[in-house]
């Protein structure tokens, strides 16, 4: 008998339909002797809906302002997944299923006051561990809180994760199963490269990286808490037919497991190749190399809210000053130069440039850290199919590169190749 | 400065262009300087898809049974309620209004244990109080409550008006107004006597007795709780213009004010004329006349859950047994013969008989306890009609006679004339 969270996302349960197949996953777990929790999103579409309510309300007549008070947002959308708890209840009562529905405020799984995108401070695991001992399965819904001004609060976007993560952690549960709509995390994206595999297993760590690079199974912060709680995440897929052979495995169910790099046995050195794409590239030539000076720049570009990724700082032609290449999103390339022409006079710098169309290409594995050559095996297969790189960074489990758009799809089927991903 | 509950149905709040409407109704109270509290409905249209999702979730697959948990049926339906208030809040909020959403369970509102049908229990009014204190218009999620067993509740069909007087009720609101889609209660139904007049004024008595006649401007369970609690509760538009002149009248704004019967100064002998369209008539003949007969026959058909209205027992013709008329809606006229085959045996009856198709039509004014002679005026007008009379009951301030269907609409205009309601 194991303790398992099992949480679904909003296309998951789109519909009754889709949540009597989730009830069919939850039956298939509480028939194997498990104690089951279940977490769950609101009905795909739902939160776009509420969302597109609030924005529309907030609306001042006459005026394209859009003001809304982050408390009233919450109610209003944490109403989503409170339907998709109580439905799902029902349908698990009428397949026989000792069932009970629990808002946040019930448990409560407590938050801090950020209303809209709070942050889960702490649940008291007895509540759901009485249920438990009753045989209850209690549906729990995701995404909310109670905030310390006993409100409703939500947790930003893609937050069921997140829930699902703190509740098992909460409560202790041997794994938090993640169902979506793939079946699991891998070596790259199956749509650019059809050799990708399926990763059994992949270290939090590796994780946190494809996350934050795009890989979006899973939200960031949930990858953040698995890790620091040691809560063994599994993705799989909720289309998978809930009573197919194996599907009730305790260790090796179909998907991919997240878990400690203690239990990733045979570690390869690279797990996984990610990308972005719609990256640009800006150039600051021969700014004054004084002390505060990266400060004086990313300070004003993280105020207007620009997302600033690689940087790389070199000293300039002249030897006497210093040049300055970072990227951001394509779409703030705009704002980001409005905001560098207006620092200009303070910061001092010469020339301002900028490139657009830009693709980040990563290699990622937490065996690089043991291992030396895997950047220059990179560089030189990237290379080998004349790929030409505009910028480098480095972590200790992470290589990412710039490169032309153009060359996104090539250089990621090169590098899954060149690091033996495709082979079994 | 007056202290007032303003309730907004869901055809009120139906899209966000109502919403805005109904906040300036709302906006309209506060400029005026009184302390405003708001209970809104569901979003026309929502409570009913929320049921739609209940009952489908509730059907085990493979049978046409459906079966659901109260309690989940309420964690589903009132959320309908909560995403109302929350984006009520920020319409007013973007008028510049301090307005803030408050659900069942954060006031609290407390109910009984009756998921789905919950009675409220108590509504401690300080809490409200400190809002008005504070300058803030709070907006109340109408329908539900907090049950003992914390979770939330709802209080049946309509049971916002509920909420809304035993709001106005708890913190002793000067009027608790009933904004819905008529402007009032009128004499008869306009549909039928165009020369219906609105009443300025009715008692609690007697509509009650309108509300349960199937004039359905408000849920009986609200005016008896207004009854009780001496909430003088006015029912008006929510469709006029809210920045009418007068419509900010303390005393005399357009609408109907019910109230205690002492604050109707002029009252008139009869208020109104009802009328219920579909009725059965059912007759037992030559009943064996002995204690408990009555009991014999209408337990099991309560039970049933058939809902028997006018009774009429009189001796049969040959003086040794009695006759059992009753009345029961047309679509339940099946059942009831079944009922009644069924106890034939044990009850003993010669002939049982049925008329479908009938009307009944009601003289109600609370004037008539003192004047004598309303219900031969009502005989003598139908008589001069040629208007056959199929039944009658009285009570203290009505009059309920059965008629044939198709002289409904005669009947009616009829009776209003008699009573000089058509005259100003």
């Amino acid at each position: 008998m194991a303790r398992i969270v099992m949480k679904f996302g909003g296309t998951s349960v789109a519909d009754i339909a889709r949540i009597r197949n989730v009830a069919r996953h939850v039956k298939r777990e509480v028939d194997a002797g498990h104690e089951v929790a279940v977490v769950v999103s609101a009905m795909a579409g739902k939160t776009n809906e509420l969302v597109g309510w609030v924005h529309d309300a907030g609306k001042a007549e006459g005026s394209n302002l859009n003001i809304y008070d982050a408390r009233e947002y919450d109610a209003v959308v944490a109403s989503g997944e409170q339907v998709t708890s109580g439905l799902l209840a029902i349908v698990l009562q009428a397949m026989g299923i000792h069932a009970r529905s629990w808002q946040g405020w019930q448990i409560p799984i407590r938050t801090d006051n950020a209303h809209g995108a709070a942050r889960i401070q702490e649940i008291d695991g007895s509540f759901l561990i009485k249920r438990f001992q009753e045989g209850q399965v209690a549906v729990i819904a995701g995404f909310q809180g109670l905030a310390p001004d006993n409100r409703l609060s939500t947790l930003g976007r893609g937050g069921s994760d997140t829930s699902a993560v703190a509740i098992a952690a909460a409560v202790k549960a041997d794994r938090c199963d993640i169902y979506t709509d793939v079946d699991g995390v891998y070596t790259t994206d199956p749509r650019i490269e059809p050799k990708a595999r399926r990763l059994p297993k992949v270290s939090f760590e590796e994780m946190l990286e494809m996350a934050s690079l795009g890989a979006k199974v899973l939200q960031v912060r949930s990858v953040e808490l698995a890790m620091v709680h040691k809560v063994r995440t599994f993705v799989r897929s909720s289309f998978d037919d809930p009573d197919a052979p194996g599907m009730s495995d305790l260790l090796n169910p179909p998907g991919t497991l997240i878990c400690d790099e203690d239990e990733i046995v045979e570690q390869q050195v690279v797990t996984g190749i990610a990308y972005a794409k719609d990256e640009a590239q800006i150039s600051l030539r021969r700014v004054a190399d004084r002390p505060g000076v990266a400060a004086g720049i990313f300070g004003p570009l993280a105020e207007a809210n620009i997302n600033v990724d690689m940087i790389v700082q070199n000293i300039s032609e002249d030897g006497k000053s210093t040049d300055m290449t970072f990227t951001v999103p394509s779409g703030d390339v705009a704002k980001a130069l409005a905001v560098l022409e207006r620092i200009r006079p303070e910061v001092g710098f010469d020339v301002l440039q900028h490139d657009d169309g830009m693709s980040k290409v990563s290699v990622i594995g937490i065996g690089m850290r043991s291992h030396a050559g895997v950047a220059a095996t990179a560089f030189q297969a990237l290379a080998d199919k004349a790929i030409n790189i505009r910028a480098i960074t480095t972590s200790e489990i992470k290589i990412s590169i710039l490169i032309d758009g153009p060359y996104t799809e090539l250089a990621v089927r090169t590098l899954h190749s060149v690091y033996g991903l495709d082979k079994h």
